[in-house]
């Protein structure tokens, strides 16, 4: 038995999340029984379900669904993990383990659970949950799935210095796409053009978004890979081409509120202009060739044809600040809490 | 030369049309040069692309556009007639054309002009521009090529009692679909239930759509055939399944000006919780394969298996009245303006 530090969801957050969202408490963690393991948390993966639950079931093809949180209960997030205790023979102690756990140092994982598997041996627990993970996932199957790059097409990737936008962005430059970036200062900016290698990125913060993107699409937008939505998306429109293709990916600033958005009011007129579609992704549809996805992935980073950023901040207790810093984006690439160095 | 009454736009109109957004002029045909031919119209179409194109260029593939109506000039619309002069001998007198006239009297129409055509003898003008027109060609690509319906699947139809609403009901029943239509009457929706042969009808200006939806819909919306967008949409969507789609086929709601809508403002969270795809169809993109279509249509309907519906308002000077009265939904079927009986 371990005293077990978790993160229970206090009252359902409007907007940013607030620290009264959450208490936090002390348990000890439970006795086994057959076929539990015991998981030590190493990662936890802050991203948009994360936020997205808080507040929403998440349905599933087959009647399932990823449920909301249950107020009292602790927060239901993506980690992975060092196996510390174990009655289960096909985790056992020492053993990485990835899927849904909490925001706590410890959860128990039942044998059967589908969405707990036991990682490869010798995958950097980091990696696994930025491009093997959902960051990766949602970049692979969004751009090739449903957003069908061909070669001198314009990709358009908002959040582009997120987890999902690094991915994107690479994903496209390897398929001779332009690509170009959204981001939310200068520096960034810079650094998807510098160290990325994005044709060209736009600090939609401080430029004129409807001026830079004819600009920097002088061909249109074919593909808007989007994980933001609102008051952006409405720019974006006018400026994709005909049979132009927007995944839907995240919806960050409508998670954030409607603000001061005057929401969509030209959807359609947009649409039937250029005759484009919008289309909604949740990677969790693609688990069955998730593995097939990492291989290729970890084929092209080893082949240098794609590099993995990420930003990751330390102790369980600012699971709730990551959040707020992810919508505020200041990660680059992949945002991780480390909770501890795994057994 | 003959007398002909023509509209010209006068002002670019905001909402319905005025009758100040008009004028009425009476100019005398012009000498016919070679390769043209004079065409009295007979049926003009009412539809959403002659509201569209007084404020808007439609763009087609290739580079190509319907360009806006410019003022001053004669407003641009689908119809036919009858050719009475000719100096084209693919077009001659007594012939029927179809295509893009004008709202006046008289047409001359150009040897080598994409959009307009010599229409097969035997063919009733109404039904040219209703099954075999636009409103035809857009339920049937609309349905068949962007919706993809499936026997047992709920299609849901917006102003289902319109010209386009009528065909994809009977299309989708065909096919073994459960068909649910919105439309804005008792009246109207009793006839789409008697008459047109839907399994059920709600109107939503005096039912809760919320609640109809659900009780109508038990296993949730597989296809949304949408020519209205706006506010109706907002509630469509939580009632979607996995994997729904939304083709998107007219902008009624958003032509009508954002009115008391506050616009959409949950897009995303709605097409990520059920993977939706919303999509825009022009017709127009499906040109080539208008024959092949229209023989199919053609058939069914000489089997018994799709009827034509149409309301016939006579009068070159009552067009705007109709444009009104078709954003106002008085029409059961296709829209016409019958200007003359042909020569």
């Amino acid at each position: 038995m371990m005293k077990n530090k978790q993160i229970l969801l206090e009252r359902r957050p409007v907007g940013p999340v607030k620290d009264e969202d959450f208490k936090i408490v002390v348990t000890q963690t439970p006795e086994l029984a057959d076929g539990e393991a015991l998981v030590q948390t190493v990662y936890l993966s802050i991203d948009i379900p994360l936020r997205l639950w808080l507040e929403h079931d998440i349905p599933l093809d087959g009647g399932f669904k990823l449920p909301k949180v249950e107020l009292g209960k602790v927060v239901t997030a993506f980690g992975n993990g060092v196996v510390v205790e174990s009655r289960n023979p096909d985790m056992p102690v020492g053993c990485s383990v990835g899927g849904m756990l909490g925001l706590q140092e410890y959860t128990v994982v039942k044998q059967g659970n589908p969405f707990n598997h036991r990682l490869p041996d010798g995958i950097p627990l980091d990696i696994a949950l930025n491009g093997l993970g959902n960051s990766g996932m949602t970049a692979y199957f969004g751009l090739y799935d449903l957003g069908h790059p061909k070669s001198a097409q314009t990709v358009l990737i908002s959040a582009a210095a997120g987890s999902i936008g690094v991915i994107v962005g690479q994903l496209a430059k390897n398929e001779g796409c332009r690509v170009v970036g959204l981001a939310g200062s200068d520096e960034k900016t810079r650094w998807l053009v510098d160290q990325v290698g994005f044709d060209a990125a736009i600090n939609y913060r401080s430029e004129i978004l409807d001026t830079a993107l004819a600009e920097n699409c002088p061909n249109q937008i074919n593909i808007y890979f989007d994980v933001v939505g609102g008051a952006i998306l409405d720019v974006v429109l006018p400026h994709m081409a005909n049979h132009g293709r927007v995944v839907a990916c995240g919806t960050m600033a409508e998670e954030s509120g409607p603000g001061t958005w005057s929401g969509l009011h030209q959807l359609y007129n947009n649409l039937l202009k250029r005759r484009i579609t919008v289309v909604g992704l949740n990677a969790a549809d693609y688990m069955a060739q998730y593995t097939e996805a990492g291989a290729k992935l970890m084929k092209w980073s080893q082949e240098g044809k794609l590099r993995w950023f990420e930003t990751v901040i330390d102790g369980l207790e600012r699971v709730p600040e990551a959040m707020n810093a992810l919508f505020e984006g200041a990660n680059k690439g992949k945002m991780l809490v480390k909770v501890s160095e795994g057994a």
